[in-house]
């Protein structure tokens, strides 16, 4: 089962691809995709809907899954990035896929087992976990714990998983 | 030169359609994209994203503009609506279009002469300037109304316009 992870934002968007073979994970890539600076928003959205679209394309995920933004006080800041998402979260919805949310927490519970972790511990566990990911940036990490956090959770094996309550 | 104007939402997002020729606006078309009540988010962004492909595929429009999304303090349906927002703005870049956006008060203003006008006085106008319209609702109304604007205000008749100040 190929699971696409994404970690999304307007400047950068992680994505992370991990692979489910009974219950071991194995990293199948990972990478960031940025806009060119200066590009008007619609064409930022354009540029973020054709670089997830050609990732799809290529890898032929079966799963998706994306961070649920924080959402802060700051609504003109929440627009923005919610239109990175919508964006980012229509794309695999295209192909036919379903694309799971889960919150930050849920997320780093998943990997490092506390859902207040810091971002270098994602970054270590996650590097644990796929030791073939080798040296990886923070918003690739963040892509591969979302992937690794719905092979946990995800609703397909919820007959095998103990840790429902988090879902 | 054929203009199309949409109206953003969630649960519904008008679209209008209008042809400029010399100093004149000719109605093209306007309608409703209501994504069915009860998919999951990124299904309802997809359909969002087809729809509105599918208008600019059948119509060919020449440029496409965008009503500004007022943010209230409210960050969540700030983001949900943003979410939206990034598909409708996200689709015409596809298709190679620039795509402007106008606040709402200088969309009422360039339609009825006043930035606080009411709904159903945007309606009346747009029915007066676009005979050809007949009765739309609401939302049909508004997306007609940012494309007079964007006939109005557009960059591309710049040196034609009296009302730059307002742009």
């Amino acid at each position: 089962m190929l699971i696409l992870g994404i970690d999304p934002g307007l400047q950068k968007t992680g994505w992370g691809l991990i692979d489910t073979v009974s219950s071991s994970l194995r990293f199948k890539g990972c990478g960031l995709i940025k806009p060119p600076t200066g590009l008007a928003m619609a064409q930022r959205l354009a540029f973020l809907h054709e670089a997830l679209a050609e990732i799809i394309r290529t890898n032929q995920p079966d799963r998706a899954a994306i961070e649920e933004t924080f959402v802060n006080s700051n609504a003109l800041s929440a627009l923005k990035l919610g239109q990175a998402r919508g964006v980012l979260m229509a794309v695999p919805a295209l192909f036919g896929l379903e694309v799971a949310e889960y919150a930050a927490n849920t997320i780093k519970k998943s990997v490092t087992g506390s859902g207040h972790a810091a971002k270098n511990q994602i970054q270590m566990m996650v590097r644990r976990l796929l030791p073939a990911c080798g040296p990886i940036g923070a918003d690739e990490a963040d892509a591969l714990a979302v992937a690794i956090c719905h092979a946990h959770y995800g609703e397909w094996n919820k007959s095998t998983t103990k840790s429902k309550s988090a879902v």
